[in-house]
């Protein structure tokens, strides 16, 4: 084996769809100590975590925890712990993450019904209902909340509701949405929702926040067959992140990840939710003066549009890979692509978390309209960065 | 809520059964500036990270790669990936991992014939041959490596050898093993294998190093059934590790997670494997030394024992929870207790990765001689320290 040494990452901004900027902070608290997963120290962490995440989810769930894998793990964790075989489950799908969704159903031995609006749109409460009231069988609803491959936003309160008054569970991805748009997983009356760490909480990506409610935690415990996953099973990891009382050993918990994900929301908590929020709307305002400024549109709807994550049409005959390349080949700048069938339509750029701030969408607004305009692209030069200074000003 | 600040955690002396102490260096990686899951900076980090655990397992097997969560997630992608329903596996139990495995084959909808053999000895290679005559439908044979729960060795080279007379593959746990002890996957001609970072890699927890030879991936690519678990199928995995040509996005890696992976693995390749193997030895004879001339015992036969992990059986009638309290309290340093039925009954003293030193012996060795001192215990006192300093002068 040819000899491998220590890899230095280069320094980026991350104005993708995730992972995106990490605070200092946060990547300080992931080099700290290693202790034990049953050490008393860290037993107290996970606590304050749980409390933390609480906040974050706004909820009084006592089943609020991270997950100790991806968003992926998150999704899976809800679905495979709610759904039994045979079971029916009506999937909103107005992107990539409601057919993963569609995919998880099929795989823990349910049917899924699926719902499907445009790309680009929010999903259709009429459809829904409808849906709804052709599947009386049912027994829960699974929606994403914000869209991470359109930047849509739907109307998780409505949503949730009319799933109520049909008598079905709700599961609710809320991986872009947490910390950067209101979400209240108690006053929605939401049942199950799992969220990732590497978007609005500015935390480094693996690990997966879930909360359930009471309603949720009473199906799984009466679930007439086992959970198909081991490691998923929160019969069993409930015991291990369970309120007082005993620990009992599940899993090893990833450590410095989860001393990472306590501080992202340690300085969630010191800006506030509501804070947080206005943050990211605010600088979306300035992103978008300067994209209009330039000339380019915005994929979606403005009142379906999610402030964190911005779908941005470009110019009819750009070479779009080639403009992101060298975004990130010469500013350091990484901006995401589309998405399954929006690949070589959109960018997905991102303002998350700690990424959400004013140097960030001056430096892309910047760096974009000098890219197009050397590449000879049919934009107003010149005018991003003073029309997006205006807003801020 | 209450307002909760930062957590600093305690600097401990982790030598129970894992996690254990982390190289600084990997803590220090962990802290580095995370970059996108799809940068080329970060390809190129996958594809060494990919030849640096090639070496670890000492094998050229293409798929060898780390999965995103930790080593119970290891084990379930091994069984959820390698099991159609219905299908036998000959499952060996000696400790806790073996039922771990019991639990992973029934959820894949396996089943599972078991061969046991007594907690502390080795698994029985004439029983397995016999499970193999009784059951000549059985397709996989799953047995664990280096028993975390009591810490035996079994002789893994003969039952995959044997395996393979009876046209069965197999499935190993090497949680314990990898870098601490003697593995050699193509030489074994082992078929699939997990382990974990957190023990004798000197890496943080969290992520699960598996390998899979040619054999186990067309029994995968040629499944009949989809694997139930979305996040764990491997046929969608290996196209986001895959070796060269376009990856394509299956979930977000934990990027800070990985750097502290590769740079373990850099640490490995930088002092040898062998080297490595002899080290973790020659700390195990210091501490055995220690704690035979103090007048304790090991649980396991000597030729069954593993140098990384020492099961220890104490005095009767000692407290062993207050001695362990005491060691942490007093001396920050963590030893472990015995799992399931060996709770109450045996000390687990792990010298795993960077753990596995001098100091830590004599620093541990010192700590318990005074504890179980002050606690009337009946030892010979003041004695154990010198014989460890014995044999590595």
């Amino acid at each position: 084996m040819t000899s491998i040494t220590s890899f230095h990452p280069p320094v980026r901004t991350l104005m993708g769809p995730g992972p995106s900027d990490v605070n200092p902070r946060v990547l300080e608290a992931l080099a700290r100590p290693t202790i034990g997963h049953l050490d008393p120290a860290f037993v107290g962490m996970m606590d304050e975590t749980k409390e933390l995440l609480k906040y974050a989810f706004q909820t009084e769930n006592k089943l609020t925890m991270p997950v100790s894998a991806p968003g992926s793990a998150g999704m899976e964790t809800c679905f495979s712990n709610l759904i039994e075989p045979g079971e029916k489950v009506i999937v909103c799908q107005n992107g990539v993450f409601g057919g993963r969704m569609k995919e998880n159903v099929e795989r823990c031995g349910g049917v899924a019904v699926m719902v499907e609006d445009a790309w680009g749109t929010a999903v259709s409460v009429d459809k829904v209902e409808a849906a709804l009231k052709a599947n009386s069988d049912a027994k829960i609803v699974a929606f994403v909340h914000a869209e991470t491959s359109t930047g849509v936003v739907s109307d998780a309160q409505a949503l949730v509701a009319l799933a109520h008054q049909h008598d079905c569970l709700t599961i609710v991805d809320a991986v872009t949405s947490l910390g950067g748009s209101p979400l209240k997983v108690d006053e929605w009356d939401i049942d199950a929702i799992y969220s990732g760490t590497q978007k609005c909480l500015s935390c480094t990506p693996g690990i997966s926040p879930v909360s359930f409610n009471e309603r949720a935690i009473a199906k799984i415990q009466n679930r007439k067959t086992k959970v198909q996953s081991w490691f998923m099973d929160l019969n069993l990891v409930m015991d291990y992140w369970g309120s007082g009382g005993q620990r009992s050993y599940h899993h090893t918990a990833p450590v410095n990840a989860l001393y990472g994900l306590h501080e992202s929301l340690v300085i969630l908590q010191e800006e506030g939710l509501e804070k947080s929020w206005d943050r990211h709307v605010a600088n979306h305002e300035g992103l978008k003066a300067g994209i209009e400024a330039m000339g380019l549109s915005f994929f979606v709807a403005e009142e379906d549009r999610l402030p964190q994550l911005n779908a941005i049409q470009f110019p009819e005959g750009t070479d779009e890979a080639k403009v992101r390349s060298e975004l990130l080949n010469r500013y350091s700048l990484e901006i995401g692509a589309g998405l399954g069938p929006m690949a070589g339509k959109i960018w997905r750029i991102g303002l998350m978390g700690f990424a959400s701030n004013q140097k960030n969408v001056l430096h892309c607004l910047g760096a974009l309209d000098a890219v197009l305009s050397e590449m000879g692209a049919d934009i107003q030069s010149g005018k991003a960065v003073s029309a997006a200074m205006k807003v801020f000003s």
